[in-house]
């Protein structure tokens, strides 16, 4: 026993040098944070000895007015934490809803991650600590003792970009030993996003693996594309390895996507068990994704029988005069005309795009074209793209 | 242009209150860290106006002596920043040799990440930021454009363990469009590791496409599976959701693993295409994955041809009693009777396994076992691993 613990011990202390495991060890950052208790309130824990003040700041929280240049805006709730006797600062919330949630420190002004928390999201170039608290809806986006699909990350040749991208794959469980065909949701992330987002923002593995186990969505391929056309894949992943990930990336709205998007449905329906028809094709996207959907959808005709728009980013653009976006009337006319089965629009009441949407809707209602509205509180926000996604893949392929 | 500016604009402000986006923006963090220049010196920055020492601490600095309770110890080194007019504090390096480094900041005192460099790994529950230096081999650990492999995460059943367990499997470049059969790297975690370790500490998929676009090494599948039995998934990927990860894991060492390997060859033998026989197995792993790989390979006996022991956690055990570590001595040697064609062992000059390591050579002499020794500088540290990886994989299936 005494080797044993020996043993471990060096172990832990050798651990190596590009760790600070060690350090951590001997500075007794030996905390749970976020600790979630069983009435799923919440305490955040600091160990900062040599800090005046210290706060959280978080999507669990009341959002707080910020000013901004572009006048008050809605910004994270911010709660001071209290210091103890042994320099660990503690906070605890409210009772918390059902959902996932990010959050992170300001100790004397800087911003940083809770170290005792390595779970963590990339958004754009920022990281956030994550959390869960189960008993509702979020108990979607847990891992649950139940069968599992795969998520592969692969490259596939894009021809109309003249390079070799990376993409993500989700395959249900059981679709490797089955001979059985399936249908295909092509899901689309925001400016600022990639083919990672719908995986870690989204929670899309864990939501359709949770959907499909208890009978609500049919087993479907989804497929999570990289919608930055300039990238060969998401920063740190693609040639150009690590860089700092910028929210507007150049081509990303004029075209040349949509224009690009059938070699990505090739891709698909060549390597994998689909049912290439229209009845067995969806689309669906978030803010920048929506826009890709609304017009992906109409300019390949008679493609998709499903489409969904979330917060889709719905604007007048005058440099959106291409190959793509001409004919926009008559095309659209068109898709409406060939038929589909579901065309929603789900947007939060204090989006930005919530005017831009509704005048969308009110160009769909003057030609008549149907269409599912979902409005929703909130606003430009992942919280809602991950429900929008949970309320559409169950509408799908019925 | 300025509908398109505005809408630019107002797309970052309300980026959603989950991120802190919005805020980093307004508050001028739009700051390059770290920068590397043409001479392969960096720049760190980090904005701290209220701060009043900041250092950077990590193994691109020469390692300094850390007090423990084991007495001193290799830590890593540290550099003060030095407080610019505008908040922001820098330190620019020496010119540093091709390598992939971590670092973290300390800001009065508190270990913090670098909060314009998004690019993290997680080492048990230690998260550090990380960069690469070209150049040199650390090419090898860069995305280039390239053939590039497929990294799949999914589920296989193990009866051994009674539960369905994650596991990575990379395949390479051309494997899905393809008939041949192909041979299996089986390549083991470490204590506190998981099915994760290899892809974003080891850089497994990115040495993998380099050295097999190089010509240096065939094309094979690799196999990463999770070694710590109690576990279903990788902390924050399992069915236990998000919890602390720890760095000693009940039932690691105990011959759980080994007597449950059986699950793994055979999922891997009846999902992949593969050639099921000796001359295409190979096995590596590093610390408890090298002892792990130790001892897979002489209780399976005469399942492979290839064997890799990267500072091997090869340590006398008073718990190694059960079925899998009885007869040690026994089917070692039968191990060596029925041949092999490399049984490579790797070890850092002050890696603390070095004297365990040494007598096991000497064991392995006694028998007339035969092996190729490989000493490396440093210690137990995955730089040494990345490397390892590098020089085994040009061996196998020649």
């Amino acid at each position: 026993m005494k080797k044993h613990l020996l043993f471990t011990l060096l172990f832990v202390v050798l651990l190596g040098i590009t760790s600070n495991a060690q350090e951590a060890l001997f500075r007794a950052q030996n905390i749970i944070s976020p600790e979630i208790h069983p009435d799923n309130s919440v305490t955040f824990r600091i160990h900062a000895p040599n800090a005046t003040a210290v706060q959280v700041t978080g999507d669990f929280l009341p959002s707080e007015k910020m000013e901004t240049p572009m006048g008050q805006m809605d910004g994270p709730g911010k709660a001071s934490l209290t210091k103890g006797e042994n320099g660990v600062w503690e906070f605890k919330s409210q009772t918390l809803k059902s959902e996932m949630y990010g959050y992170s420190f300001v100790v004397d002004g800087l911003s940083t991650i809770d170290p005792n928390n390595p779970f963590l999201i990339r958004d754009v170039a920022s990281v956030t600590n994550i959390f869960i608290i189960g008993g509702g809806h979020a108990d979607l986006f847990k891992t649950n003792d139940i069968p599992h699909g795969s998520v592969t990350r692969r490259w596939y040749d894009s021809p109309g970009l003249g390079m070799d991208r990376r993409i993500t794959i989700y395959t249900p469980p059981g679709y490797e030993n089955s001979t059985e065909k399936l249908p295909v949701l092509y899901l689309l992330h925001g400016a600022g996003g990639d083919e990672e987002a719908w995986i870690a923002l989204g929670r899309t593995a864990q939501i359709m693996d949770n959907l499909i186990a208890e009978g609500k969505a049919k087993p479907m391929i989804v497929v999570m594309p990289n919608g930055n056309v300039i990238q060969d894949g998401a920063p740190g992943e693609g040639s150009k390895n690590f860089y700092k990930p910028q929210f507007m990336i150049p081509k990303t709205m004029d075209g040349t996507y949509e224009g690009a998007f059938s070699d990505i449905i090739k891709f698909v329906e060549s390597n994998y068990r689909v049912k290439a028809d229209k009845a067995n094709r969806a689309i669906a996207g978030l803010s920048m994704g929506g826009y890709h959907t609304l017009h992906i959808s109409r300019y390949y005709p008679n493609t998709f029988d499903y489409m969904g728009l979330f917060s889709a980013a719905i604007m007048p653009r005058e440099d959106a005069t291409g190959k793509v976006y001409s004919n926009f009337d008559e095309t659209l006319k068109a898709q409406m005309d060939n038929g589909y089965k579901l065309y929603w629009i789900a947007i939060g009441k204090t989006d930005f795009l919530y005017n831009a949407n509704k005048e969308y809707l009110a160009k769909l209602d003057a030609m008549k074209m149907t269409y599912t509205y979902v409005e929703s509180e909130g606003g430009h926000i992942w919280r809602n793209w991950r429900v929008y996604l949970s309320q559409f893949a169950p509408q799908l392929f019925n």
